[in-house]
């Protein structure tokens, strides 16, 4: 069903309006999971490795092979590879039908991406090579520029840490700014802010503590740390190239490179003893794998005896507030919560810009929902929205990404239910409107041995970059799995009532408890053991009555505590009740952003070289988010101007417009060109005429058209404000204003110089 | 020439309009600096545990003893006390005129201080009770409609650590989205966005690792921990009013407390022997004391070979990219950089709720500018601007804070120079903006002791609030003292270039290095040599130049190594050079705000009970903060009324206006004093008028005066988003629309129910 549309993704990208020439043919692959956060958490940010050395390893041998192959029938090149793929994801379900041995099924996926990737590294190899942005310019733009930076440089730097420069912050502010409009006030979410520092024994209920962590080896004798997992691939990858290696050895280290997500720390160790690896660097002999965790540890007060981690997510903050929130909300449901704040994760070595990073912007929302009714009444006004859905089938089937209406996905159940596809679509058009390129994003849903086994149903929001796809946003249905864990942890419930239509009677079985024996028995402790019998549920119960009845006692454990119950403490009753309301546990929807990778994007999509000048680059920010709005640029330095700057930029700042005054000596051309570089929507210039003429008149100038009107100074203010808010258009502009050709009048008409 | 104006301090809060009723007779005392914190950056927030203390403290007979003095001629009763302060700060002058032993003039400063607190207290104390407000009935509402509260309460909570909700949050983000108008845009600042992890050398340098801490004890026993002076202070005050006591030792410790600010770590062991002084809990011995630094310590990276700590302020990211800055700002000074974000502080047991906390939101400005020429060219804008200035010189002679206009104090030299008066009046009105009380603000000098040793002037915003005078902005002028410190540490130049009006001819010494002798001797370590030969300054080279010619050698330390150098290796050569540039190492002007504080002095100036309604109380928020602008209330849940909500909902979210919908069955009465309760500023009520009459109409009421008008419901989004931006006052919107009375003009016009 999901089949219907021809495959879209190499149209798409010919389609791409601006073409800035590439130094670099990427092959980048799409984004997998670090094996272990994949399996935890479904939801935190990553980028494959792998994906990023092959770039850089490809040959240009391999990359002219490549290229030849674009002016060929891409599809009869794919078609093999596609094939390859399907076949293996028959497999694949056929085994987990015939539920064989799990070894063979993970080995069967393994090898299922391991073909997903070969299929999809050649799909990207064959896309028109200008669409790929030149990445060397692009950075020393950033850089220059101080868009960002690496953070303590003059220290010598700290890989993984960056400091937004005045341009990248002013970005990131509107990055944000345009998220609280568009999900906090247009969903009216309720916004909260939660502390960073968060103490262990939340992070061991939501799983980081034992499963956020990567395998890593240290080199014995420096000690200098390695992903375990990237470095056995590059030895092996290595031991591969050499000519003299047998086509039996290679295939099976090929194997174990296919493999590599799914080894234990025991495999893996036995792989480095047998294949001998050594630090890349020193030759020296690198330690056995360990676990170690990506959470920045700490000390919360002076006692050191309350461990705390700097949280790797903003989610867990707003499960903990439930309760206040869900009472906030008048104990209706559904609502959303959601936050804006850093997150941190001490990556190994963390490579690749912006995109993995040790400290990072993200912006989560947790809709809570009623579990038996996941429908969005907003739903319809997305539901003829189309966008590029690359769902889990079409992955195993070695099909392309297709584009198909919001409507039918859910429709047909390509996405689980209108909640989850209500904000899929919003992500979809808050990703365009900050700039993102609608050919270059895609939503990829999650196949099942990647989603947490918790949740029912996983798209990511990937774009297109010179690194390959990357995952930017993750969209997940978590169904009830983060309330439940923190209720059982904590035993506060984390539930809401939902009134019922009409009152129903119900079977009720708890432990009925003897408290004077109790008491007896366990004296102080006897609360404690009161507490865990008041809460247990009816499966427990059932199974402990039977212990009861066969052996006469049971035991329970609780704060670390092991206590004996037996007949005379503890009996069981059953009785009926009327209920009037009953309690639910929500499910959740979690669309989780990852501002960093987002503005990462916008800068690759939005980057281009002018026409007919190498020299001249310019960033085609949409205005709302432009970190500049406005230059005013006065063509003299004379003193004449110099009213009519101050006059400009106070009513510029009385209307909220941000702007830039650059007065220096450069020729116009020269500081237009600066503020394109920039990425600063418009331009004001205060020429001869302004200053001679009445109605003192003023030019302004278009970033990306580059042509200009030309309109009187105190109109200018808020024209710029409308544009840069979106209220109006260049296009309308220009329709009622003249356009304006050369800049000069000529000096002679100065009364002096 | 501070003193001509009356003292005004009390005058000025009889004058405070809106009283509500005070359970609390207050009366804290002024900030003072935490020792160590003053001593090393004089500029990190604190407010003194004693203020808090000794209000919590204060018997009931004492607050009646201090009411009673209100009747009479409160001058009259602090006359001694002023006094009093005079003599010590005449006594201390005179000391350091005489150059007096530093443990003498040390001791007689303590005195001061102690002697300006209990005038301080007395202040407080005589003025108006009900112009303090409920602090009980203040914290329920902020608690029970979550404001914000503990986080990770459902795990027993941590103290220092808060969430803050949706009212909160909403709150917390407007103040700052107008300290980014009001500062940023206005003042056209770089605003950068650096990483809370740093790595420990940037800390060494800024003297974080070593002086960046509090002493502290620990019950030997069960490791409880407490802060030393609080605990000592607590231990002799209740020695003290034993009865027993005899005077001459009630004197003894009278003067240990009052010095307790001075104490060595050795010296506060040696007391802690001397009382016997155990833990207040369990009557355990406890350890001696020992310095506890307050900065979150992690490691960065897996090698466990960087540590790192949680930044204690935002300032040095931005005084570490000022190279970058200074380029993005085309090599010109002045201009000033700024940073919004969090900051962490290990206190060792915080206490008093969003005033002392381990993660708190800042928000600093450094304004760097050419130290030759500290005049700010807006500065006229502001010389009229009126505010309450409290002097060092006011301080130490026993005098009142006074009004005084910003022109006068820089003019008379009581402000050291017009760069720091324009950020003071700046600062100000953005204050009063916020909705902070004009009454209740003051701006206090740092006395020459409490002053960090390199600032040349230092000036604390403080508001007045039922903790007493507590500190929520700083500004300082911090000389060249960040910049240069970092320069040496890192051998990088932060410095600017200042064309100079003529070349200039300069004497130049330098060391002159025989690269081949230095080669020769230290191998591989000759280039270290060599740098530090390069940038040795003249007074150094002198000096060595003696060694050398005296003894024919001298020694250099450099990365841990020394060397020695003899006649062969190194000479010392002058010459002269022209210039065109001259290098200078601009001074820097660092307003810093604490948002915290900020917020909970709003929260207190800002709470009111409705005349006549104990039970009802509301926040008089600015309209430009006010979480939530406006709320939406249907009069009846009959289905006619729903189109009415959405369509102004989805009005009032396209102009921006931040609105809650509650269409819950309350009374309009019950749901108007919901919405007051959390500060929204205007409600739009549709009733049945609107859904019955055309036009459709509905009422508009303002939160404070509760008067309504009624308007064209497509009106209504335009009128509220110009009454929340500031453009139109209510006031106005009286003049333009109909006032309206009473709601209801009766159901029975209803269709049907």
């Amino acid at each position: 069903m999901l089949l219907k549309a021809a495959p879209t993704l190499l149209r798409i990208c010919v389609q791409t309006a601006i073409k800035p020439p590439a130094f670099y043919l990427s092959a980048g692959v799409v984004s997998s999971r670090d094996p272990l956060c994949a399996q935890h958490k479904g939801r935190l940010f990553s980028v494959s490795a792998r994906s990023l050395k092959n770039n850089k390893r490809k040959s240009l041998w391999q990359q002219f092979a490549e290229r030849r192959n674009m002016d060929g029938n891409t599809e009869e090149v794919l078609a093999p590879l596609r094939k390859a793929v399907k076949e293996q994801g028959d497999l694949v379900r056929q085994l987990k039908e015939e539920k064989a041995p799990a070894v063979d099924v993970s080995k069967a996926v393994a090898e299922l991406k391991a073909r997903k990737r070969v299929l999809e590294a050649k799909e990207l190899a064959l896309q028109p090579q200008d669409d790929i942005v030149d990445r060397p310019k692009l950075e020393d733009t950033l850089k220059r520029r101080f868009f960002y930076d690496q953070a303590f440089a003059i220290y010598g730097g700290v890989s993984g840490l960056y400091d937004f420069g005045p341009v990248g912050c002013a970005l990131k502010n509107n990055i944000i700014q345009l998220w609280r409009q568009h999900f906090i006030q247009e969903e009216q979410i309720l916004e909260i802010d939660c502390t960073m520092l968060t103490p262990e024994a939340v992070l061991k209920t939501s799983g980081h503590v034992e499963k956020f962590a990567d395998f890593m080896v240290k080199d014995v004798k420096n000690g200098e740390c390695f992903r375990a997992d990237h470095l056995l691939k590059a030895h092996l990858q290595k031991l591969m190239s050499d000519k003299k290696c047998a086509a039996e050895k290679r295939a099976e280290m090929d194997s174990v490179v296919t493999q590599l997500d799914n080894y234990s720390q025991q495999e893996l160790a036995e792989l480095f003893v047998k294949y001998n690896v050594k630090s890349p660097v020193t030759g020296n002999d690198v330690s056995p794998p360990i676990s170690f965790n990506l959470m920045f540890q700490t000390c919360i007060g002076p006692g050191g005896n309350m461990p705390g981690y700097l949280r790797p997510e903003t989610a867990q903050g707003i499960f903990l507030n439930f309760k206040r929130l869900l009472e906030f909300n008048q104990g209706k449901l559904p609502f959303a919560a959601a936050q804006i704040g850093n997150s941190f994760r001490n990556e190994i070595s963390p490579r690749s810009g912006l995109i993995r990073v040790r400290e990072f912007t993200m912006a989560e929302i947790e809709h809570f929902v009623d579990p038996n009714d996941k429908s969005h009444p907003k739903f319809q006004s997305l539901a003829d929205l189309e966008l590029t859905l690359y769902s889990s089938k079409a992955q195993t089937s070695g099909q392309s990404a297709h584009k198909m209406k919001l409507g039918d996905a859910v429709e047909q159940g390509v996405i689980n239910n209108s909640v989850l596809g209500y904000f899929i679509g919003r992500i979809y058009l808050y990703l365009v409107k900050v700039g993102v390129s609608p050919d270059k994003l895609r939503f990829r849903q999650h196949m099942d041995n990647e989603m947490a086994h918790y949740a029912c149903d996983c798209w990511d929001a990937e774009t297109k970059t010179s690194y390959g796809w990357i995952e930017i946003v993750g969209c997940a249905d978590r169904s009830c799995y983060d309330l439940t864990c923190h209720a059982r942890a904590t035993k506060v419930p984390l539930v809401a009532e939902k009134p019922l239509k009409e009152a129903k009677t119900v079977n009720v079985v708890q432990f009925d408890a003897n408290k004077g024996a109790i008491g007896k028995a366990y004296k102080k402790d006897a609360k404690l053991v009161m507490e865990y019998l008041a809460i247990c549920d009816e499966c427990y119960i059932t199974e402990q009555e039977r212990l009861l009845n066969e052996i006469g006692e049971f035991t329970i454990e609780t704060e670390g505590k092991t206590f004996k119950l037996t007949q005379d403490m503890v009996s069981v009753k059953r009785f009926q009740k009327i209920l009037h309301v009953e309690e639910i546990v929500p499910n959740v929807i979690e669309p989780s952003f990852g501002i960093g990778r987002i503005m990462y994007s916008i800068f690759e999509h939005t980057f281009h070289v002018r026409e007919g000048d190498e020299q001249r680059t310019y960033f085609s920010f949409p205005a709302t988010v432009a970190p500049y709005k406005c230059s005013v640029l006065p063509l003299s330095q004379n003193h004449e101007f110099v009213p009519f700057v101050r006059e400009l930029s106070e009513a510029l700042t009385r209307n909220g417009v941000s702007h830039k005054v650059d007065d220096s000596s450069g020729s116009i051309g020269r500081r237009y060109a600066r503020t394109d570089e920039i990425g600063v929507a418009f331009g004001i210039t205060i020429d001869f005429d302004t200053v001679n003429k009445t109605p003192h008149t003023a030019t302004l100038r278009d970033r990306d058209c580059m042509r200009q009107i030309r309109a009187e100074v105190s109109d200018l203010p808020s024209i710029v404000r409308d544009l840069a808010n979106g209220v109006t258009t260049w296009a309308e502009v220009e329709t009622k204003y003249p356009i304006f050709e050369g800049q000069e009048t000529g000096r002679k008409e100065m009364t002096e110089e």
